[in-house]
């Protein structure tokens, strides 16, 4: 599918590559982002770069968002003069890229008070996944909104799924990022008693990576942290900021989460000592700290 | 490699059909078990049924053993009586496939006294794989010891390595817990907020399951979570013999490992509603019943 009008509202880390991959299929493109050195290039592609929300989403079909945190989300629609939806044709379609509460969706859901659609399709897979188009798009919202969506999508995501109704698809991604952040602890402790055993974690590594211990974090991020690299991948200041809306909508369901809540305090270590731009793997920085060691953020 | 003459001692849920394994494979085998209701069918398949340790070393170019903790290894091996030391022939090579604590494993290597060799070799794929005859098998010793062992080990190994010197293979092991753990407890975590959030459990796991969230834990405990089967690959009673064996041995480290400590605390609420014998993915019981419902082990 090609052709289709769409705007791109935020060109971050992330909405940068994601827009680009758009203009390559052959869509018409319209963007916007807050800090105007993000757009350069994107009319020498052929996109339209816009000075407003509202004007991006000027005959649009599909309007993309892929900014912060609820309230940006809210404000790029909403706001009175410059949202998108002041100029949104009636009936067209919001798709919402960023990671926000679950409930924040389901109330961007309700505003769009049947004039418009919207379905909340948070993204995985970090800044490589947009730039090579591999994304992973978890959505929640009406199938027919989602089927409409999917093949524009397809312009930057692999595994593209409609988790279920309004809502779900941040639900998924909630799920996602304790997933994760379990994990990287786990590498992070196991690797650290490894090193304090006196054996090899590489080869520790390697005698584990494929039984009952495998995982994505044990094999792409184990060799960063063996290497000591600390480099990110997806910064911990986006991961805590994830880890608060998991914590948040599991509090305002009465459900503890004591594994992810206890991360979410470790990270602080790190970004007390200047981490927030490391890596989320950055965690056996933390354990190597609380067994003796300094570590400090360059 | 066929034919060599070897000892197995300990006919548990693992060991019995890796001694199964080793017959199959064609090699002389001579078995003990503390309990002999569980050598049965063993010389029908001829084997030798032995009624000490020390008869089933007599002769045995290598004596595996597969007990419980340190000091029963110690015991089948040293024992003044009992023990397989009293028979085994000069340079004989001893194979432990018991999970104890490194520290352990290096005093019994110490113990050995260039009289006898050995080799810690703990064993993970749980009862299924060592069914299947595909375990992974972690090494501490002596290179030309390892080498000796490892084609036999073949006969219900699959990942056999040698991780360092005498000790590791344990080290390895204790990662290879922490890792099981952490791993587990995320997926319970999540697929729990799942549910409160009004998401479909099975549904967000397959949307997040090729990505950053994968992991073994998720793949093949996530189903088990989600359809309510406690049912045990692994006891909870031996994960928790395993945590003790990691955090003493991180202790003694001067090691904090904050969030393995914190799984183990997690799985007495399931110890102390009688579910020692259930599987090591009941964790999301645990965080079920910290959001409120009720769990005891039937």
């Amino acid at each position: 599918m090609a052709g289709v009008p769409v705007a791109f509202i935020g060109l971050g880390l992330m909405g940068r590559p994601m827009a680009f991959h758009l203009l390559k299929h052959g869509h018409a493109v319209r963007v916007f982002n807050r800090n105007p050195a993000k757009t350069a290039g994107y009319a020498e592609q052929g996109g339209v770069v816009c000075a407003t929300p509202a004007e991006a989403a000027r005959g649009a079909k599909i309007v993309f968002t892929c900014v912060g945190d609820g309230p940006d989300v809210q404000q790029v629609l909403f706001d009175e003069k410059t949202g998108a939806t002041r100029e949104a044709s009636a009936g067209a379609l919001f798709v919402d890229h960023s990671t926000i509460a679950p409930e924040a969706a389901q109330q961007i859901h309700a505003r769009m008070d049947g004039r418009w659609r919207f379905v909340d399709a948070p993204i995985s897979g970090g800044q490589k996944g947009a730039i090579d188009g591999t994304l992973a798009i978890m959505c929640g919202g009406a199938p027919a909104d989602f089927d409409e969506a999917e093949p524009v999508m397809r312009s930057y995501g692999k595994k593209i799924t409609l988790v279920g109704g309004p809502g779900m698809g941040q639900a998924a991604k909630a799920c996602n990022q304790i997933l994760v952040v379990n994990s990287i602890m786990g590498v992070a402790e196991a690797l650290m008693l490894a090193r304090r055993l006196g054996a090899d974690p590489a080869k520790v590594r390697e005698a584990i990576l494929d039984g009952a211990a495998r995982s994505w974090s044990l094999e792409v991020l184990g060799p960063k942290m063996i290497a000591g690299d600390d480099s990110a991948g997806f910064f911990i200041k986006h991961q805590q900021k994830d880890l608060r809306i998991v914590l948040e909508s599991a509090r305002a369901k009465n459900q503890p989460l004591p594994a992810t809540a206890l991360i979410h305090e470790i990270y602080k270590m790190l970004q007390a000592r200047g981490g927030d731009k490391k890596g989320n793997h950055c965690l056996y920085r933390a354990v190597q700290i609380m067994g003796g060691e300094d570590w400090r953020a360059d």
